[in-house]
């Protein structure tokens, strides 16, 4: 690994040692950051860290508790990160997600997972039953099914989990459509034995990047509504909610001023990305710093309005539009599975072998595409940190 | 690797055992399709040895030859069964993409690859000149500077390569814009002692999915036109051309009448795609069998008209509109990172757990989301093989 092994973490995997030779030799060296392949993820460790305490600050001063999201980041360095700063655990969006992120002796039995997505089959509730035997586990459910499938699955494996149900807030994409669902769930789960009914789940996904922000407080709060409604019958039915867990990046400055939720899942807060920032503009109170980027080059100028790079739709996720160039200089467009189309307004700039800086226009799934990430201080690589559970999806 | 171990490949890495473990056990075995983690990249074998052999023998009867594109699959599997078809060597898109194919010692000195994508910088030059040592490499440049990089990095690994000159044959995306850049280029190659300049390359990336074909061969023409007339030009200034390389999956049926290019770089044939789907819909002969699918299962069945299933955006590209369901159970969109959302017509049909298989819209990049590819054969899984490529856009 270099001169500096200390610096690539132990979640590295697929190490490629021909051609990251360069950079891992000059490991923590000024400028190493031209020595990178492209394109390569790189993440901002200042603005990283400034973003995880900020958010983790500003939601402890509202009484809630932090849960991040590591679907944005699949990454143990990040979680640690959270961790550290103060998070009660972390979300998953899948089980072979947090199987993933918990292939470390050192989380194991402290750090208490929610796997967001529900269980969808006796053969997912028996890895959920498998994960819990060394690892807190709270399961999403949205069918009565799910339970019993659990319920199996855990009668197996000896362990227990807790149990919340996913509650249909408004995006209709999972979650029990009425109060009704939610009661069948919460008594049928507390019949159970290796299950714990902890509460709710509920997630305004259709609102996250309404602009502007009056708009999205109103599609926020008519979710949280849904929740709070919810809550009440089963509490009335006897049944508590020690949390009500839901929230993302664009709407937890509002989740928190409404008071239902008890746990906020962001998850793109750490990075950022164009359409968060696009979103969020018009607050800048609402924004976090821009720590993710992916690292591109110039391979072809020999146009006379714009240059090609190496970064094309296999290098960022394409749903949320292009990316943005860091510094401004040009605009980017994707050009094809390998490259992209920066313009300039000058034959004169951006030559053959320039690098860029480019904006993500979507974190999550870009991140996704990268089985590992750069940890740069300004033009410093400091550090190589596995994308552990890059393709989890299962 | 449970009860088959020789049905997984040596490229196989990053093996999940804990998720994979029912369907290795039962390799080989009636129906073990339906023990898959979903969402999972599966390609029918027969459907893709059809699609192997019918191009080849078409290429064949043209008097050209095959030089299949791996950024398709990024998979030795399916480079090897186009090899044995009769491909006369393969292309890659980047240099690391080409270094992961040949981690294969039974390649080394043996298999031709032509990296498509123009050498960007003497980091690149100096990766190519290493693979060069052990595979014979023919590398894409369009700029005078890429050959002073290439020879400088040969010159100190002792390797000697071919080249071609990438012609910009209307996509404006890389190439020499001029016959007078290609001849720059020829000129200089042919002063440079590792270097053999072989001719020219030219791909029609903006023709592949035009419809119907009469447009589209028109575009293909104009392209092939550009080529023709760069090739004469250095022809009459005592440059050989012999090799004339560019096509794809849309326009090779164009490019084998028209006579200006020696190969064809199609990759996308053996899998197919909706896109190209719908794009040659009109000439059922220009179409290739439907290979890959992404499972996926239904994971919410709450609401009336429509289920959510566990393949969203991190489980195919986007790029190219919605995936299709297979069996035309549905209609297929997009529903966040993690789900998509399938229509159905009646409460009673696509129940959770439910399996589906989706077309994907746009194949390259999705397989490029995969680390692995699962072989079947109808219901039966019969090998599991590694995307050893994938991520390798650098």
């Amino acid at each position: 690994l270099g001169g500096a092994p200390d610096l690539v973490d132990e979640s590295v995997e697929r190490l490629d040692r021909r051609a990251f030779a360069p950079v891992l030799d000059a490991l923590g060296q000024q400028g190493s950051v031209g020595l990178l392949p492209t394109p390569a993820l790189i993440c901002d460790v200042a603005a990283l860290d400034a973003n995880i305490g900020r958010l983790q600050t500003l939601i402890d001063a509202a009484g809630l508790s932090l849960r991040p999201h590591a679907k944005s980041h699949k990454n143990r360095y990040i979680a640690h990160r959270q961790l550290l700063a103060g998070a009660v655990g972390i979300c998953c969006a899948k089980v072979a997600e947090a199987e993933a992120m918990f292939e470390t002796r050192a989380w194991r039995g402290d750090v208490e997972v929610l796997v967001t997505s529900p269980v969808a089959s006796p053969a997912v509730a028996d890895r959920v039953a498998e994960l819990a035997r060394t690892a807190r586990v709270i399961a999403a459910v949205d069918d009565l099914g799910a339970l019993e499938d659990l319920a199996g699955a855990l009668s197996r494996s000896g362990a227990s989990i807790g149990v919340v149900c996913d509650v249909d807030v408004g995006l209709a994409r999972t979650g029990v459509t009425s109060a009704d669902g939610a009661l069948q769930i919460a008594a049928r789960s507390s019949e159970l034995a290796p299950l714990r009914f902890l509460g709710l789940q509920g997630y305004a996904g259709h609102a996250q990047h309404v602009a502007p922000r009056s708009e999205r407080a109103r599609a926020v709060s008519d979710a949280a509504g849904v929740l709070a409604a919810t809550r009440e019958a089963l509490e009335h039915a006897g049944y508590a909610c020690s949390i009500v867990t839901g929230g993302g990046t664009g709407s937890w400055m509002v989740d928190a001023a409404d008071g239902v939720l008890s746990e906020i899942q962001a998850g793109s807060y750490v990075f950022m990305d164009r359409e968060y920032r696009d979103a969020l503009a018009g607050d800048p109170e609402d924004c976090f710093a821009q720590s993710l980027f992916v690292l591109t080059t110039v391979i072809s100028a020999n146009q006379r309005d714009f240059v090609t790079v190496d970064a094309g739709l296999k290098a960022m996720a394409t749903d949320a539009g292009p990316a943005a160039v860091a510094d401004g200089a040009g605009t980017y467009a994707f050009f094809g599975d390998e490259q992209g189309l920066v313009t300039r307004s000058d034959e004169s700039v951006l030559a053959r072998g320039t690098r860029l800086r480019l904006v993500p226009p979507h974190c999550d799934p870009t991140v996704n595409l990268y089985d590992h990430l750069w940890l740069v201080d300004g033009d410093r690589v400091v550090g190589l940190s596995g994308v552990v559970a890059r393709g989890r999806s299962y």
